[in-house]
């Protein structure tokens, strides 16, 4: 009789939170996004009830049809979890099914997760403050919808790094309303591929380049100073001292 | 021989990940801050060495002097977990550290955690982001050092969540700023002070008034139309029904 909104990160199992892992060994039923991976849907209890509403292209779950399942869900079981990639809260719409669930009356709490906005970065070693660097960061996404009135010409800021989810079709765009509002065409960028997968790769070129880039969906787009750091590499070269 | 940048997450210890309590099981020795809660602390190997190097008002443990205690340790011990509150590369200085430990030859990783920015206003049921009232988030810190020159004037954006962390002393100046960018005195504010401990509260206000409000450290201060959602607050409206 409730439902748990829980973040499953950004795709490692084992970035799961405790709260979150010990939530699936006890859910009923678990209605889960396309995105999230394999082994985080093995820490789910083997009798539990799994539910795909993954919006795959040229398929329709939307929005209101998914909080129409969860409250259906939520009046019919005990403990229902509805994971989702990242944070619930971070461009995760995790609001909107807890006021669709709370004018149902039907109790739900939230889980919060490791956001992909700074966790896809990470994996490339990119920390998205760095002193000297960076003052702050912003995240966005690159959906057309926001950027059809120069939208993105307002976020150039070069005291802040810009991390933009799901901007892989609309980069030369994104990268043209920058480079117009201020920013330097040389500003560093780093384009991480599938963080947290096999497939995961970094790709870093500059601005005024972006647009013609090689790279593909899921990846995240890390515009600013910091997207040349590269811990990694670093930490590469340590371990060869 | 590995140095373990490891991100605590926001306080409740069941908000660490897997990962992160699989590390701390392991340790030899764990260097952590003054912010981080008994409950995780209680995750640590029972003969693990603690080395507390939290920066407490009056006394200093600058920056270098962790630097130089983390190379130390990392080539004496064969696994050390440098603890962080929240996320190492949010605002966590985990880039200088692990740049420090490369330069001296040790190995790090960095393990992410659920940053404060995000799970501090999650906390009071805001969701940062939310069709039709954000469109984005912006995360900075209010230290004096970053808006002497104006700086806040240029985050007034009335299309992002802005979240502060560390602005309490200074949340006169950063609303006066803001407001002189352009952003609505109606703007919401939400200051959630002490999130996931038992002293937790939650303050909301006008812009206007974030100056005057009576609310002390450590805080997350939250500006923009999110910042008036309370998803808790339907929740325990929901229970009633």
């Amino acid at each position: 009789m409730t439902v748990y909104l829980v973040g499953a990160g950004p795709g490692a199992a084992d970035l799961l939170t405790l709260r979150a892992a010990r939530l699936l060994g006890e859910a009923d039923v678990v209605v889960h996004d396309r995105l999230v991976e394999r082994s985080v849907l093995e820490l789910i209890r083997r009798d539990a009830e799994l539910i795909d509403v993954g919006k795959e292209p040229g398929r329709v779950t939307s929005q209101s049809m998914i909080n129409d399942l969860l409250v259906s869900l939520g009046h019919r079981y005990e403990t229902v979890v509805r994971l989702k990639g990242g944070d619930p809260f971070v461009f995760g719409r995790g609001g909107e099914e807890m006021i669709a669930l709370s004018e149902a009356g039907v109790a739900s709490e939230v889980v919060p997760g490791i956001t992909s906005a700074f966790a896809g970065p990470l994996a490339a070693g990119i920390p998205v403050t760095h002193r000297g660097l960076s003052r702050g960061v912003t995240v966005v996404t690159g959906h057309l919808e926001s950027h059809d009135d120069g939208y993105f010409r307002r976020l150039a800021n070069p005291d802040l790094t810009l991390v933009v989810l799901m901007g892989v079709r609309t980069r030369s765009s994104i990268a043209a309303q920058l480079i117009d509002g201020g920013l330097s065409r040389e500003t560093p960028v780093a384009v991480v591929e599938s963080a947290y997968t096999a497939r995961e790769s970094v790709t870093r070129a500059e601005l005024a380049d972006l647009g013609s880039l090689a790279v593909s969906s899921p990846a995240i787009i890390v515009i600013g100073p910091c997207a040349a750091l590269s811990v990694h590499e670093l930490m590469a070269s340590a371990a060869l001292v």
